[in-house]
């Protein structure tokens, strides 16, 4: 019996053309475009038309998710029902792409043609920004605010959870963080999609098993966290005995670490500038308490080399925009469903289902009848 | 890179004191318990008890999931309005699961204490003969029954779904179907429940995942199709000129064949033990169809062993029974989430996140201003 490294550690499970990330090189790519590249110069529906059909417009033409935004009544009612009783979006989240996936016949890969499963996939991606603003409006009280099929994926998610249009320079933030997370090599949450669809099962309950590992405090990213951080440091010059504090406490810094990455992080790159673009005191005091916390941590750990994650800048990204701060998680499946739809669909070609095994390590078992053969 | 054999086929990616599945001999056991024969002596409840306390009463004290069957209000309501727009019953579970999961604070396991998570295992495995009973009698127009906790799980499961109590050899046959098929082995299901769970994520969007593993029809079990197969045979003399028809059509014989079992399928026996003690016309069509069914193949493929699975004798017991046809599949997740739940706990308890890797196989990307680095 082979025996698996720990956590599956450094093991190739999968053949992907999808993309992956050189963490040594502080890279990450989307097939074979630079992602960062990729989140500065292109749109959302651009990434993903790449993603789901496999090249760049004006290569193939751009998909166009905007009418696949709009949710059928069905879902609406089972939603609005589901807010009196569901605090969790992303509890929401999965009970929306079920209902839709039921009730639309989006039924098991196995059973699908090529063209469906693409369809598939554009819908239950399409109709997330739709599904968490409408949970988060009904949630505070507010007005559920209708997708526009006239604008783009990122601008009508702002538009659908804080009920006003976006700024240019906000709208384009938004979407550079969508673009900049819509995949990122084979992460728990992207394996999870990817053992789901392996059976043979429905595009939606691939995503939903997704979303659940994505809830996971271990998956990481959470923004929000950051920018309490920010908020309880206050002023730069405060940073480097936060910092130290924490770290004799035994604390992680939130933002800051990555499993891959020994280089900076390109998202948090793209980010920083997407944040510097719209200015403001905050980028200021994030460019400085970042600079201070990198200090005490290169100091605290020579050896390694510990570089700000994508959860930083993301969150500052999120707040200057002005997405509400109970939103900055959910908002990345936003992005990441996306990229979990493109991955079932490869996942699909290869037919094949993942079905490993386990070493039994307890007490030897005892046969019953069983003995007598 | 370390590549993983195709399927993850044979590749241990965890130590489990649960049970294990050794094909060649037709064995599988509950921890250091043979599984069959489990089945036939113990109650569900006492298995239950084995699975997730690692003992049998009375070593311990078996575990009473009864009143936890009761589902709160607020729960119910979300799932009268499912009923009206979803079809499918392991949607509907699921989507029950998740809201529960989320109205009674059952929040990440890395947040939970270890108690707390054996009670979120008990109560989330427990709920799914009510949801799934519930779903069925709103979707027939039938009024819905709440649980008994005076009775057995099986026995209260039966009732909810049929309305009537189940008579004696009925009920212990429904629990005996569903001790065999409680756990086994790592299968894809299990797997994925594992791996959602290795990110510290909650019961639920664990469980929840798994029941989307087991809808891919890859995954397999659809004890209603060999129903159908014995349907449409009829007479026993009728099967093997049937079976050869099948075969030379380049189709598969359902409820024949197994990934792993070379030697006779031990729930089979188990379950087919429990259909010859109710007895009746089809009991013996059914055993003489298996037999007409077992030649054709033996000279179809002589260098194979293809054997009886589980799902032959799990669809005529559940047909003796007198469960409807469309709950053959979902019954299989009444007793199936106690076992991924057992599971759960057991990841968990490693405290890794499950993270692979991918290979790519793509292009070489391009770098844009990665190059610079």
């Amino acid at each position: 019996m082979q025996i698996a490294p720990p956590g599956l550690k450094g093991l190739a499970v999968a053949d992907t053309m999808l993309g992956s990330v050189r963490g040594q090189e502080g890279f990450f790519h989307y097939r074979q475009y630079d992602a960062a590249e990729l989140a500065r110069t292109r749109s959302l529906e651009d990434v993903w038309t790449l993603q789901i059909q496999g090249a760049l417009p004006p290569e193939v033409p751009s998909l166009r998710p905007a009418r696949l935004r709009i949710l059928p009544e069905a879902v609406i009612e089972l939603l609005d029902e589901c807010a009196r009783w569901v605090a969790d979006p992303t509890i929401a989240l999965r009970i929306g792409m079920l209902a839709l996936g039921d009730h639309e016949g989006r039924g098991p890969l196995l059973d699908r043609s090529a063209e469906q499963i693409h369809g598939d996939a554009m819908r239950l991606a399409a109709v997330v920004p739709t599904i968490l603003a409408r949970h988060y409006r009904l949630r505070q009280g507010l007005q559920p605010v209708e997708p526009d099929p006239d604008i783009g994926h990122a601008a009508d998610y702002f538009r659908m959870v804080t009920g006003v249009p976006a700024a240019a320079p906000a709208e384009r933030a938004v979407e550079q963080y969508l673009v900049a997370t819509l995949d990122h090599g084979f992460n728990a949450s992207t394996f999870t999609s990817r053992v789901v669809a392996s059976t043979g099962a429905d595009m939606a309950g691939s995503l939903v098993a997704a979303v659940g590992a994505l809830s996971g405090p271990l998956h990481g990213g959470a923004p929000s966290r950051s920018m309490q951080m920010i908020d309880e440091i206050g002023d730069p010059s405060a940073a480097a005995a936060w910092t130290r504090d924490r770290l004799d406490a035994g604390e992680k810094i939130m933002g800051f670490g990555h499993a891959v990455y020994r280089a900076e992080d390109p998202r948090g790159v793209v980010l920083r500038e997407a944040a510097e673009r719209i200015g403001g005191d905050l980028v200021g005091r994030a460019a400085g308490i970042e600079q201070e916390i990198l200090a005490v941590l290169a100091q605290w750990r020579p050896d390694q080399r510990i570089v700000t994650n994508v959860e930083y800048w993301a969150g500052v990204v999120l707040e200057l925009v002005g997405l509400p701060r109970e939103m900055f998680t959910p908002t990345f499946s936003v992005s990441r469903s996306i990229g979990w739809a493109a991955h079932v669909i490869e996942q699909h070609g290869e037919g094949k289902i993942m079905r490993p095994s386990a070493r039994y390590v307890g007490p030897a078992p005892s046969l019953g009848r069983g003995d007598a053969k």
